[in-house]
């Protein structure tokens, strides 16, 4: 197999209402059936409509960017300085929600298409209905990505063949069964293209020439395929956003017992985190022989049914009114370092004729 | 501009110490000057002997992999199931630090190598020595990333090109300055060459013709540029270590005060934050009024020099020692609410006479 990436110059201008597949088709008469075209979605955003309007510059500018952002985003990710990485209510992460002030005049923006999937589809099929082209399309963006200076291109939609090319299954010539290979050949694809776009250029369109499986294929599910389910992301909030919501959880830390018995090294470790914070004199004993456990919790008030374990607190001694204070505030710590490392608790008195001053049910 | 990408197929089986410029260089006797060689990572690494033995199945072999990726592994990122996402010695961040068990023998591991850029400027050296080839060298690898789904291969190593094309002060045709535009192209040109290598097709070897201003260029500074500073990575750890991070800092809230007065609006938010899980009856004053916060002050035991803002605690009443165990919980969480908001506080005895049991410098 060999590719080619070619540029389609020569489009020009695209504004509300322009039908992008004969300004692509006129431009690159050249087009084959089994050619995979990328189309820099900020033509598509134009040809929609998808603009808005704002002051060329000044304070009121700034407003409108902000509010511009407001709207599309679904959720923050991660904010520093004038950076805001969001999703946009498509599931992107990107900076800004892709929202563009370059290649548009001064008093307008360029958001991103409301369904590229929807927009790559439809592109498709004039092409193949007005023009009798058998084509991919791929509607791509530039994107940054953490951990990695730099931006690269990638899908925002697809139409025409699978975002993810899947080698799950397959074996390799040592008899390993290939475990983690889906690519994202789209995103491989919108890179290949960016190549030869450039970005002062004018070419919003290369075509990916040789690519295989591309003619007679079905529009397929589209980019959103690539979109990461929340419950699998890792990355859901940025560093500093997720510590200072560890922050709030803890102040509004809930009682409770876990499912199942507290992890033994999980409470050393709690233990040991604040050992160093806590007033001096303060002792926080892990009952963990199941007899005495069993005897001391018999007489708490209170105690939890479910719960499973048990630490007990005494204050430094002799003891005054802010020493008691300060002792529930040294319970409060330690129930925060056990919550870091999993374990709930609730706070209760102590057991009856018990010396401490307060027991924790974990 | 115009590219092509072409397969190098026939290289066969790497083993270490083999001349790789020598095999390249016999399997596309077609090379030019110009060319850019996207050379998979695997093969560097069988070459340069950066592979470990492990069993080929049981226990041991798991414990044998776990171990080689603590030694790769610089600093975990996150973790989630089998999932380890770790910031290799090089910066990289990937799952499992790159370590590769397929496309190898069921009793070895494939590391990175030690120094891919270094390993670039061999190769192109070499082709350049020893076979009159003047070309760009991109080591690369496959790598998954944050909110998308789906691998795409990027750069690890590279000579013989800038890793990023810099396109800011540029103006567009519109006359606007672009800002935010750096391309990371040695990555788009790593994902074009893996859309023609597949997973198990034994092409190693990618080459992309017609990319400009390859040849006669120098070395470059490599790859290492791609891998964001720390102190720019707003995702330097998961989520969930993150939000863990941040109860652990909870847990060990030292004493402080602000450099400035204490935001009040930022004060009220902590003192809303907690107002639903203290103890019913449990009152927290911010004193605001300046000439009776110094009033107040005058009369604290150990008011910090620096401290700027006072806020008094009250427990319900009547009160007994278990209620003062819990005002000091209470008070704990507020110091940790103040903290989400920026705001330092340390905890101390009322002010003499007064009727609140607490007092915290803000």
């Amino acid at each position: 197999m060999r590719l080619e990436i070619l540029p389609v110059p020569g489009i020009g201008d695209v504004t509300e209402g322009d039908d992008l597949a004969a300004l692509i088709a006129a431009a690159a008469p050249w087009l084959r059936d089994g050619d995979v075209l990328v189309v820099t979605s900020k033509i598509v955003s134009k040809a929609e409509g998808r603009l808005v309007d704002v002051p060329a510059d000044g304070p009121e500018r700034l407003a409108a960017r902000d509010a511009a952002l407001d709207r599309e985003t679904a959720r923050v990710v991660a904010t520093r300085g004038a950076t805001r990485i969001v999703q946009t209510h498509h599931g992107f992460v990107m900076a800004s929600a892709g929202i563009d002030a370059s290649n548009v005049d001064k008093t307008r923006l360029v958001l991103l298409p409301e369904d590229p999937d929807a927009s790559a589809r439809a592109l498709r099929a004039a092409l193949r209905e007005q023009h009798r082209l058998d084509v991919a399309v791929i509607i791509s963006d530039t994107m940054g990505r953490p951990w990695r200076n730099g931006l690269t291109d990638v899908a925002l939609g697809v139409a025409g063949m699978p975002a993810i090319r899947d080698h799950r299954g397959e074996i390799d010539p040592y008899g390993n069964e290939l475990q983690l290979t889906q690519l994202a050949v789209v995103d491989e694809l919108a890179g290949a293209g960016e190549l030869i776009k450039g970005k002062c250029d004018q070419v919003p369109v290369a075509v990916v020439r040789g690519y295989p499986g591309v003619a007679g294929a079905p529009d397929g599910e589209g980019a959103r395929t690539l979109v990461r389910d929340a419950e699998l992301d890792l990355f859901s909030l940025g560093t500093a956003e997720a510590r200072a919501a560890g922050f709030r959880d803890a102040a509004t830390l809930a009682d409770g017992t876990g499912p199942a018995p507290a992890d033994p090294m999980a409470v050393d470790r709690a233990l040991a985190a604040v050992a160093e914070v806590v007033t001096p004199g303060t002792v926080f004993t892990h009952v963990t022989d199941e007899e005495v456990r069993a005897g001391l919790v018999a007489s708490v008030d209170g105690w939890p049914e479910r719960a499973t374990g048990l630490v007990l607190g005494s204050p430094p001694t002799p003891i005054d009114q802010a020493d008691l204070v300060r002792f529930g505030a040294d319970l409060q710590r330690l129930r925060t370092a056990l919550a870091a490392e999993g374990v709930p608790s609730t706070l209760l008195p102590p057991p009856t004729g018990s010396t401490a001053s307060a027991a924790l049910a974990l």
